[in-house]
């Protein structure tokens, strides 16, 4: 392993340096759980500085959860856990630096068949398998034996590009069949993009709350995150501009309609404005369109607005079509694609041609509307059911309901609350999960397509009583 | 874009590091082709520096083929290509900067229907469409709908695992199903190995010859790639441990049976050798088996001989079965797994289950290991008529032939011998493009499969005479 690089020149703190550099080789994993750091006099001793400021960083990794001390013994690093670094997480303002968020997506496929108020996809039973399964075998009669024996395209099957062209085109985005590249879900595509675009130490602008999993993405290659306010009609410019004369971001990765958590879609005009500020300040739009399926089609899509000019556009099919068919999408400005085809090739070699042309024959057959017309009025019903049931239950909501989730303020600490409900069988999604800083307060991400069972809302005011009762104080919580 | 930073207090000159980050600048990308670097007046007063010093480093940057003068105007970034830097590039010893080898795979996809010595897969038609069609029917008619709809097990498809473990064992690899990860190919489990085990700046050991998209996926990360000359008996142990004492490198990525392009196969004591070596220096090896389906079962494996404790084994299906559907695994040490499959969601979530139930229904069904057999006995017949109709053409091999490739001696510079036989229509893969520093030479890789056409041989005789004709003293070469 390299050694660690104090620098006295530096501006920031040689503790802080200290400090840094371990948590980063902790988070890493490049430090095991279980090993142990070197004694507070040897560190001094082979960096040269004294023991004061390596007992003070010590102090700042014991304070953030990473390292134990053990009587006599020294400082071991702690294994990662979900509640890890959870409470005492000092945020690194602004660049923040996210744990174990992985941690997150795992409980999700651990979760199995309970009922799931928490998931972030519709239920099993909503998804048509029936179709699904007719249009792989029409994919594969469709198919000559000898296209089954080939790589396919590395920019993946010309019908689905065609075919996704056709429909980018209905969203107001002009996209010919080369610019668009498939990828293994959506996952993959901005995956591909912060390896194309970015470096790291590079700074991105965030959705404050967003998906922690894009967080986890991001700082695991190392970059800085730059958190920017989420409100209800799009991202707040003002801390935006202040982040972007500070930091200098090369990218905001964003989902500008039906977002996660909240549920909010950006304004026409402030999605003037964001473009216009992008511009100015030569920044890169990475705009993930997962939730497209959910969203009335006139709702603006930064890639029209920009005509794909500095906005690399994201979809995919696992929310409505089918999770495990993994066939995402990029479509990219022309000078971006050979890059982005490039990382491709490094990284997964081509996708399986196959089931992209079953979603193309799902699209070019108009399965995927129709299918989509009934959800959508399915969801539609559920929403108005699971609205009623939580403002019956004492729930608010924090912006107004919309497409698959909805963003509500419950009123006591949520990631305690989630605890119990977990503990009832009850997985949640508390607002925590949804902060670049992991910070906790009364917000929750609930699926209104799976939270329409009223035991569920009864056993939220029952473990909210309980914790209400247990007269802690900062359970109670403002919204944050 | 963070500015550069030059170190006077750092051991190696400014040239040097100005001409260094520049480079990497402009292979990453982020200094697009046809911008205009600052004039040397400008760069100098920025950094502090000297004109001449940077005159010196500009003139690296022309001379490694990365800018171009333009008269009157200054310097501009080039365009990528594959020749733009081939014959230049100042190998940056020990540790090298391939370029732009992902043009070598597009060169592959770009190939279309023509016969194709420097393939690295077999001929399509050597393949079973016909089987793998039923496999999918019977993965397809096997699953119930419920299945076609949800995620799938982030570790990859149940069934499939427990085929494998049981296919390892046949090889001496005891590898439980939970050790074992199902990835998007090959490519992709290497594609996680780098990004779990290594952080950009670390030194990681290569085979050398070895293959370009594996130099090129660490060099993108970041990584410094230290050579090893792989001989007919396995690496040079003695160079692996000088550069070891010297780099500290923390990974050997390395194809130690069929290795590509030579053929050849670490014998056992080398073997043994080499994970006593790396017992001693905290060395993790990553055994890429992607030829494992052409291989003898015999031949040792290092995660056989290791028991899966510093080894990560990888292969997959793409060569033997269908390239197209994308199937790989990897089985790792326990306490690696962990962090793998964190990788592997942040990057694809999961992998689609279903074309892995195919794969499995091959393994069971014993229909991989008849198929083999079938393609085994023609691959002998095949590479003993190409082996006579080289040799009968002046054409020597330089290993034993063994396995999908040969690696022979053309007697001129093979990367000219190979454009002149690219204007004829045989797509060739000179040595130049299995050397980390792009080192032209005499060697080539030719695939047994399909080099039978002896108007190839032909044709290669009469581009090697036209060669040695136009008088050149440098097509005339020993091979590296």
């Amino acid at each position: 392993m390299n050694p660690l690089q104090l620098e006295r020149s530096s501006k920031q703190p040689l503790t802080e340096q200290l400090a840094g550099q371990l948590s980063e080789r902790i988070t890493q994993g490049l430090l095991a759980p279980g090993s142990r750091l070197l004694s507070v006099r040897e560190c001094a001793r082979r960096h040269g500085i004294s023991p004061s400021t390596v007992v003070a960083a010590y102090d700042q990794l014991l304070a953030r959860g990473l390292v134990e001390a053990r009587k006599q013994r020294g400082f071991f690093v702690r294994p990662p856990g979900p509640r890890r670094a959870a409470p005492q997480l000092a945020p690194l303002s602004p660049a923040v630096q996210p744990l174990d968020a992985t941690a997150l997506i795992r409980s999700m496929f651990e979760h199995g068949g309970r009922p799931a108020p928490g998931l972030g996809t519709l239920p099993a039973t909503w998804l048509d398998g029936v179709m699904l399964q007719s249009a792989l075998r029409k994919a594969l009669n469709s198919s000559s034996a000898d296209s089954v024996v080939d790589y396919g395209d590395p920019l993946g099957d010309a019908g689905l590009r065609e075919a996704l062209s056709q429909r980018l085109a209905e969203l107001g985005i002009v996209a010919a069949p080369k610019q668009i590249l498939t990828t293994v879900g959506a996952t993959q595509a901005l995956d591909l993009v912060t390896r194309a675009l970015l470096r790291p130490g590079d700074a991105v602008l965030v959705d404050d709350p967003g998906w922690a999993v894009e967080y986890a993405r991001l700082s695991q290659a190392g970059m800085q995150l730059l958190p920017v306010p989420r409100g209800a009609q799009g991202p707040d410019l003002a801390v935006m501009e202040q982040l972007i004369a500070q930091h200098r971001p090369r990218l905001y990765a964003t989902v500008s309609v039906l977002h996660n958590p909240t549920g909010s879609s950006i304004s026409l005009s402030q999605a003037h404005q964001l473009l216009k500020l992008a511009e100015a300040a030569d920044l890169m739009i990475v705009e993930d369109d997962t939730y497209a399926a959910f969203a009335p089609p006139h709702l603006p899509r930064l890639a029209a607005l920009d005509g794909l000019q500095r906005t690399i556009y994201i979809s995919g099919f696992s929310k409505m079509l089918s999770p495990g068919w993994r066939v995402g999408f990029l479509a990219a400005p022309p000078q971006w694609q050979e890059r982005l085809v490039d990382m491709k090739l490094l990284s997964t070699l081509t996708t399986p041609a196959w089931l992209e042309r079953a979603v193309a024959h799902c699209l070019r057959q108009g399965l995927l509307r129709r299918h989509a017309e009934r959800v959508l009025a399915q969801l539609e019903a559920a929403r108005e059911r699971t609205v009623k049931l939580a403002l019956a239950h004492g729930v608010r909501f924090v912006t107004p309901p919309a497409g698959l989730f909805g963003w509500v303020d419950v009123g006591v600490d949520s990631e305690r609350l989630g605890q119990r409900l977990r503990e009832e069988g009850w997985l949640c999604a508390p607002g925590s999960l949804f902060s670049p800083q992991r910070e906790a307060g009364s917000l929750m991400r609930i699926n209104f397509a799976s939270s329409q069972d009223a035991a569920f809302w009864k056993a939220l005011v029952r473990c909210r009583e309980t914790l209400l009762r247990s007269g802690s104080v900062a359970a109670r919580l403002s919204g944050c």
